[in-house]
């Protein structure tokens, strides 16, 4: 009865060939994700199966509350074995959702389970995860993933203090590379903002008092940040943002963000515009790659936010109108020569050609496709979501180059989606082959997918 | 010649045993269509198939005047016969439309034609149906195509005498439900309002000189929708709104309008919020579900608007950005503990994930699924739009509780779409189980098809 | 090794039957394209392979600097054979591109070269190409492809001395007909107004002080367009246009611009709507095409700007909301009758659907089809993109009546997309038929093929 056979996903001959003969051996560069360095200082390991899929994956706390599942037996004070029965009865009903590939997936490669999750083998399941988990701590399940590095996602006031024990330790077969994510330092528009530019300034010894004191202090955190192996940084943006404005409307942002009160919009927007571009131009000098992520809305359910707090499940695609901000913004550093390599991702599937049309205006002569459109994202993380994404950069651009996949997850198990996204990617190619849109050239075909799955992102972040 | 064979549309195996063995002999239930009421009281006849085919649906008219007829021969003067014949000829010309396939399932189902229609058919379908027209009545039509339930649209200032009729008679072996429809009351920036609220104040008995009143006229008449049974409201918006505004700018939105003057575009909106809100509170005590339909731009043609009025054929798809409004105007309901169970519709088929996005949002647990993203409407009311919505919501939502497919038609005819949409949604089924996406699981299976064509709306309206 | 075989993209018998029953043979009819016609009238030959494909063709200049190629190579001053040398590495990397399929088109239809182009056929084919062109001129390459008219786009200043020699000599076997593409007149608000203004005037020989002079003299030029075969004009808009002002606002936009400053937004859009409304009807008198494609965002890379000029490869799509204008702009010809035949384009593929649905709501009885959704367009004109128009063309209009393909194209080498264009169509009318949407009826099915892919471009403009 299970669906992870071993051509799962591959519908043609050159499908299968490519996957198994090229793809499937690659190690994994999960250059961007969510997963909380901690958890690798202290090889963490996970009483059970529950633990391990719902403690903070707001993917599956989504799909049961939209089964009519009450709070208290997604999040709340419902046993791990009740909440796991909840999930394994959503399961079966998930026909066409990523979600019921990803818990097969799982099932199948970290625990040997070979069926269907339902009801009926719950206890099945439940038994086989416990007795599998108390031996498959963390970094085991890195290295028999066999990952090469990890893009954490951290804090500029943070003190790595996790990375560097990671290191010094040897505990994890990848290079677990810290990311640097200041969104908190540029939304001079959101509650916290005042507390947080306290806490950099603690962070970086810089007393701050002006938007010029904040671009020290973040340099100052972003030098600690590569000399641990940086290699990305990351910026989530509610949309792009490219306005100018004079020194003393930006300061009047910064100032008034400080005293409390809402700045003005306009101001706002030229404030994040100002340190989004100082961090561009530092990027490009530490040969930083930059991580745009775009068109979230975020928190949109008050009361669950009031409960829960933020990344819980609801958020959503916010529609706007990027086009003119990401050019403006990519312009303002390419005409002074100081654009980084830059990844950018939008969370509405619509924005795809638009964003393709655009990288390939930017493209520089330093690496192969530096520019990049990133793969889908977050809900658009799906097989059509993916293959829209694939497709698209392969018609405007140059498919080659693309750096791939990453996981973007909270989850140590996650890494199974790197197996989908290349089943997913040998598939198209297979079956544009067997359809005679291009040559049977197996070489050039195996060196096309070793690099998306593993060597363009070996080169691209300097791995 | 004729393609509505028994496995029309089911490319696989599993579908064909998925339609023939689950899909195909469930009730129907129609759960939002305009057809007219007084037609299924007075059991309508019709003299020809001109007659139950070009009488009001727009969407034939387009087509014909898309091959350059001239309007004399759609709505003017030209006989029954001729406008058959244009149509007639019409129709071999739409390869890939909707049309071609309405027509045929049409032609089959209640005519036993086989063939093609074309101008060498004409004289034999139009002889046809002429013949089998004269014993076809409107709840012969009902009855045959197994219709459990249809729920009519109909104004708050309605005296749903004809429903009463209905009812009583037991002309209808469907219950036969009205719908709330109170876009008049709502539409303060429109041409109408003033007259419109004198017509509500009569029909509700209550004087109305503030926003005020004219709640208490529509909580008066939503009482007596529900007395006699209806399940649902329904909201017609160019785009979603939710604006606030003090007491007194609403009012005098209110004021403004009744004196015959343009209110102010914000005070409009926030008058509109203001009573959306109030009404989808409304509907949460009562267990009636809220339908938003968005983003049309309706008569954009003004010279076929003056000659032939609303609701003809020149409308078109409203591009907008909606999210930030639709995600308000839940999270206004949500926040108080008053969301009812909702239906959101978008005219612009790209706004697909970005709905399917918000839905997971709001989810409760008194139903699941329980606010849904409404089935393909209008202009992506098609094969590939329905397939576009079903898909995205899978690989967003949870497929199994979908409440699946509704007419919104004005025809007697158009209950073969249920069957087209049945088809459509096995067929999709069926190629993902034959990709090895899905198990091969038939009983699961088919208790999804049951629910999704059936039992789900029979559920979620209370019926 | 090579993917151009005879039933290239062809995937059904029935495809294959229509593509080569039907369509392979039919002549070409290039309405829309930007092929200089001093080419023409010399008959020029070009000297290698890379003058003829990457002089000036800025798809591939693009392609090349996505591999990170310095400009040097692209436009600089590496040798023709250098830059061909760093096409051919980029080519085998292009898998799903366009480019694949179009150079290889190119080099079989042209060249007779069966096999795939790479660094290791490199030699073969510059050898074999520069043989070949040395006998091969621009009216070869036009009569070998069967076109029987050519729409070049040319502005309203230009003497059509080339044109009228082009006329004269019976040099080129195909009917060169100018078209009108007045948008450095339109163009308010961005630099280079005035002294095209003067051009205009000293073209027209009337003096232009005024918006009317404008028109005036625009009028001047479109009647020596017509009496010289012009068939349409072209309008390339950043977005569309419907404001409407008083006239001393629309004269002050004017007199500001051609005072060297920068006209206030809402006039300047006024000012656009004003001449391109009175162009609209001009046109419609005249019985010329109005084509609008919106949409683009153009040179957004301003060191490339600077470097290279505009059309080199740094434009990319605009995603903005167009479809309350687009219609107010057609009610606004409309309500008074004057609505030209008209082609609308978006170069956002998001656009389709709506696009679809706002011509139905303006055609007319002088010709099938008369206001058209224009083929795939520039980044969409794509195998995805052009099967993703036609398909939403199918679903909401009538695909028969559709005038199919044209190549926008600078290269002389591009009629091969003719040929694309044509295979992917008829993949699509097999592929309907052959999953029984359509009966296999031929002869009607081949009528539609040679209509959309000639017939109908040939009574659309009067050919």
């Amino acid at each position: 009865m299970g669906i992870i056979t071993e051509d799962f996903l591959l519908r043609t001959k050159t499908a299968r060939a490519l996957y198994h003969e090229a793809a499937e051996g690659l190690p994994i560069i999960d250059y961007h994700c969510h997963i909380d360095p901690a958890q690798i200082a202290r090889d963490e390991h996970f009483e059970n199966i529950t633990r391990v899929w719902l403690g903070g994956d707001h993917y599956k706390c989504r799909l049961i509350r939209s089964d009519g599942v009450g709070e208290d037996e997604v999040t709340g004070s419902a046993s791990d074995r009740e909440k796991f029965d909840r999930f394994s009865a959503v399961i079966p009903k998930c026909v066409g959702n990523p979600m019921y590939h990803w818990t097969h997936l799982e099932l199948k490669r970290y625990f040997g389970f070979d069926g269907a999750l339902s009801p009926d083998t719950a206890d099945e399941v439940w038994d086989l995860t416990k007795n599998v988990l108390a031996d498959l701590g963390v970094n085991r399940i890195i290295t028999s993933s066999n990952v090469k590095m990890i893009g954490t996602t951290d804090d500029p006031a943070d003190s790595l203090e996790w990375h560097k024990q990671i290191s010094s330790s040897g505990v994890c077969a990848a290079k677990v590379c810290p990311s640097f994510r200041p969104d908190k330092a540029v939304n001079v528009d959101k509650p916290g903002f005042k507390e947080y530019i306290l806490r950099l300034s603690e962070a970086s010894g810089i007393a701050i008092s002006s938007p010029d004191d904040v671009k020290e202090a973040l340099k100052n955190r972003l030098d600690l940040f590569c000399s641990l192996g940086c290699r990305a940084s990351d910026h989530g943006l509610d949309r792009m943002v490219c306005v100018k404005a004079s020194e003393s409307e930006i300061k009047e942002a910064f100032d008034r963000a400080m005293a409390g009160e809402k700045p003005d919009a306009k101001a706002a927007d030229a404030y994040k515009t100002e340190i989004l571009l100082f961090l561009g131009r530092e990027y490009a000098k530490r040969g930083v790659v930059m991580q745009l992520h775009y068109g979230a809305r975020r928190n949109v359910n008050s009361n669950m936010f009031s409960r829960l707090g933020p990344d819980t499940g609801f958020d959503c695609i916010a529609v706007s109108d990027n086009s003119e901000a990401l050019c403006l913004f990519l312009d303002a550093l390419e005409s002074s020569g100081e654009l980084p390599r830059t990844v950018v991702y939008s969370l509405n599937p619509a924005d795809n050609a638009m964003i393709d049309s655009v990288i390939g205006c930017f493209q520089g002569n330093d690496v192969p496709g530096k520019i990049q459109h990133g793969s889908a994202w977050w809900f658009s993380d799906t097989k059509a979501g993916m293959t829209s994404q694939i497709k698209s950069l392969a018609e405007l651009s140059i498919l080659s180059n693309f750096i791939g996949m990453l996981t973007d997850s909270r989850s140590f198990l996650s890494y199974t989606r790197h197996e989908y996204f290349r089943r997913i990617f040998c598939d198209i190619l297979g079956g544009w082959v067997e359809d005679g849109e291009y040559p049977a050239d197996m070489p050039t075909l195996k060196a096309l997918v070793r690099g998306v799955c593993f060597e363009n992102a070996e080169r691209y972040f300097n791995i």
